[in-house]
């Protein structure tokens, strides 16, 4: 089952939006993101938060999680469980990166926290973004550039199908950046650590 | 000495460029930053690249390394090497982040690297980013927010002048995200592990 989070951060284009609303099981969204997701002509299924500043809640279900106060999972957080709850395997995030970089860093770590309960990819108009452990087949176009970021300073890589082959330890920094597939099927082998693996859709 | 690093992020405000530039004594800019950079009217003292899509190159040095190629640093990263080698104690990226996550995070892994050898701080209209070991004193408004959030599972922190004190393991995810400043000196100490630490400057 395919969930869509749809988060405060840059909301999408309305394309992207499209695409994977259509591919969506279930929609849920983060009472911050409300705005942007009615101005889309978007109904989610579920709303998680309080509504307290909405004067129109929608027609859907709104699951009250409290105020958000820090030291609590963030909204992020709390709707990423739920959709775990309801059975989610495959989980896509819009609108969970840019704005406020502390919100991006932590939803990438939280991509890695729960990537062994479902397949979690943090997608923008830039690429799409998933945290990858153990073995990894991605099916791309040849010439697709990927980048591979250490998210921890334990990572061994090995890669079939990118020009530039990594086989060993790879260390935090840039190292890994903007990769290029040259076959149809890549393949990762994290042997240890935890890597953010990004498909770029847009070149700058 | 503190140097402004431009990079090909998403171009801050006009204003923030501005405040900075005038703090700085050396502007570095990557030649993927130049277009928008020259479009603001400001001229760069260095830009680190080959400018070979460039048909008016600017009246600066221009320090060429080579094409860009995966595997290699990246521009950000040949940008912060001549800073500290032309002696920066601080320094402040601009454009370093959004855009791509890709990017993005391997920038704030560029300001763990090298968090040692200098101040580093990554600045956007949301916010600045710096990644803390150690002792850290923080000098804001009362009712700032601050954002903790781990970028390493080692995490132990102790925090004093914050709402919600922190005072043991942090573990990547959510929980130290959106504190608040309760005096105008915040300390931090981080006993293990790194943390970047973003100073919120605008709430969405």
């Amino acid at each position: 089952m395919t969930a869509l989070i749809l988060c405060n951060g840059e909301p999408p284009s309305l394309e992207l939006l499209e695409r994977y609303r259509q591919q969506a099981d279930l929609i849920v969204c983060t009472d911050g993101a409300w705005g942007w997701l009615r101005d889309a002509g978007c109904r989610p299924q579920v709303i998680v938060g309080d509504m307290d500043s909405c004067t129109e809640p929608p027609a859907c279900e709104i699951v009250d999680c409290g105020p958000h106060e820090a030291q609590e999972n963030s909204d992020s957080e709390k709707a990423l469980l739920l959709a775990l709850d309801r059975g989610a395997t495959e989980i896509v995030f819009l609108g969970a990166t840019h704005r406020r970089l502390d919100h991006t860093l932590a939803n990438v770590w939280l991509a890695a926290k729960y990537h062994g309960r479902a397949r979690i990819v943090l997608v923008d108009d830039y690429g799409a973004c998933e945290v990858v452990s153990g073995h990894r087949k991605l099916c791309v176009n040849p010439g697709s550039i990927i980048s591979l970021v250490p998210l921890t300073r334990d990572v061994v890589v090995h890669t079939e199908g990118l020009k530039w082959r990594l086989n060993g330890p790879l260390e935090p920094g840039s190292r890994g950046l903007s990769n290029e597939a040259v076959s149809e099927e890549v393949t990762l082998d994290v042997a240890t650590g935890l890597v953010a693996v990004v498909v770029v859709s847009h070149r700058t």
